[in-house]
């Protein structure tokens, strides 16, 4: 399956040397610690049983109960939230329950994610799944989507209940991008088309970035305009972030991706790097077709990334990626005129897509 | 695990010689023909791959995507939902996205629960994850869940946004109810207490005939009193057809339960009638626990039946129906103390709870 754990990314993302690196690891500390008591009083509410899975998954507690320093993401899009209010002059701590709504929408689909992909690690853990069992961890998603609905319809701002269709409608298109993944993964390798997995990683990964700028505009009071280009803003800069998630996938430096270098291309990963390799009509596609073709876990990694490379994909994806980011500026643009205000989303958008590879 | 198919009850419930039972299953079309054309135009707006199974799943079209002349289930819950309004004075017809967002929600669990279960029939065919595989079940109801809630932000209704809040509510009571049906189920029965089982059938069962209501209370504009009698109402009753389903698990003619004679024993289904008859302190219970330990599949369901009867399991479950019943009565007399007004919610709840056994 494709990975879409933008929390992955950020945590191992290297130290960040330049000021807008290190502003954006400000921003995310600061959505962490406006969000985090509001996202943990939410849990509370739940019923007993999976409150304690849910607990477990957010790496609030190990999986006997006691108490975890957590590691649960890096609450990119809390922050995005927090960040789309400031934006448009909005008051951020108006938007601090949608922002933990959304927080607890994405890790709803992590735990189902995990279950369908039969995951055994995430952030560094056991999934819940592993711990708890798959009734469990379905039982606790669907808890954990219905809590976060609840927050928003107790929610007293005027913006609340458009936030509430926002987020169900990018549910939604989450579950079908999910789906197209299961179903792209079960295909050859010649059967699957580039726009098939860029339509499925946009679903997948954009979607709920592009919610929650969209959802924070919504409690700035801003028209539907302004949100739907700040929805277009997440979202392109999400699949930007995909491409080049892939490409670390197989590029990367394992010290920093903690997965063994290769890992994605000996399981077969069909990742947009490989899939444009191999619509590329070259020799190297070629090559790449007949070990892609070979059983998983098999074959030679280095050589099967250097015939992606030499049929294109990496090219591709970061041109791709460039061009996306390009794209979501110009969403920003329109929605934010003034770039000073539109700093702490854009400061956002380079810290995920800007990793070492 | 607890069948809380109340769907299969009805569908299986005997022609009503009586005229309440005429006048439910009027009650109940009515329901289903207001509410059918909402469901499927909100089903219509869901993505491709999802909006395919949830056809299939409600019984609307065959796994090739032929149309089915469906069973979709008896609409309990939107009849509940509709009945109440016109209980409380207001205008079903303004509660019907409402009514279609809580058979919605209902079928996204069952489409979870026959995952978790393993059930493989449901409504006479093959369960979904049976045709279509476990991850389009899961994300189907993932969507289904996320579109019941859009529903309700999107609706122009004043009482959208508490319906939505107490619908959320209800499905983490629902997935509590489930994790303590699998919790119980993997244990010995003699680990399980009365209370535990009681408490399950009414977070499984009771809890989302008592939102329906509730629902429909805060659609007539009712205060939060009159709201919460209602769903004291629902929930009563749908305990007493919980403990009156396992009665006829049990004792049921199979011509109508649709299931073979004493399935839900040689299954070492921890029932409510058998759960009672375990804790009964008699040498029933005592033959009935070495029954229960013996391997499932095994032994005459006969000498079972006979020895929960001997502790005293049937006659419990009976007496506690019908306790139930009338502390379910009790809590529609407190919020409609009109009769004549309350006749469509008593119709239905005798209609479920009024079986052939």
């Amino acid at each position: 399956m494709t990975d879409t754990t933008t929390d992955t990314a950020a945590t191992t993302a290297p130290e960040q040397g330049a000021g807008e690196g290190h502003e954006a690891a400000e921003i995310l500390d600061a959505a962490r610690a406006l969000v985090d008591p509001e996202l943990c009083a939410a849990v509370e509410s739940l019923p007993a049983a999976v409150r304690k899975v849910a607990r477990y998954h957010l790496g609030w507690e190990h999986a006997d109960g006691t108490p975890a320093t957590g590691n649960g993401g890096k609450a990119i899009r809390p922050a995005l939230v927090l960040a789309a209010v400031r934006a448009l002059g909005g008051e951020p701590k108006t938007a601090v329950r949608a922002a933990a709504a959304v927080e607890l929408t994405h890790n709803f689909t992590l735990l189902h994610d995990d279950v369908m992909d039969r995951d055994t690690t995430r952030r560094h853990r056991p999934t819940a799944w592993a711990v708890f069992g798959d009734a469990a961890a379905i039982l606790t998603g669907d808890a954990m989507q219905a809590l976060a609905q609840r927050m928003l319809a107790d929610d007293l701002h005027p913006g609340a209940m458009e936030a509430a269709a926002r987020l169900a409608l990018c549910v939604e298109e989450l579950c079908e991008g999910q789906f197209m993944d299961c179903s792209l993964e079960s295909r050859a390798p010649d059967q699957v088309t580039l726009d098939e997995c860029l339509a499925m990683a946009e679903a997948k990964t954009g979607a709920l970035l592009g919610c929650a700028c969209a959802i924070g505009a919504v409690y700035a009071g801003a028209g539907r305009e302004a949100a739907d280009a700040l929805d277009g803003f997440g979202r392109q800069a999400g699949l930007a972030f995909q491409l080049i998630d892939d490409v670390i996938g197989i590029w990367g430096d394992p010290g920093h991706t903690g997965k063994p270098a290769g890992a994605d291309l000996t399981a077969r990963k069909k990742s947009l790097p490989v899939v444009a390799a191999l619509a590329s009509d070259t020799p190297a596609a070629a090559e790449l077709a007949e070990l892609y073709g070979g059983p998983p876990g098999e074959g030679d990694p280095a050589r099967t990334a250097s015939a992606v490379e030499r049929a294109g994909g990496r090219d591709w994806a970061q041109g791709h990626a460039a061009d996306r980011m390009s794209g979501a500026l110009g969403q920003l643009a329109k929605a934010v005129p003034d770039p000073e205000a539109a700093g702490g989303l854009l400061a956002i958008a380079e810290f995920v897509t800007r990793r070492r590879h």
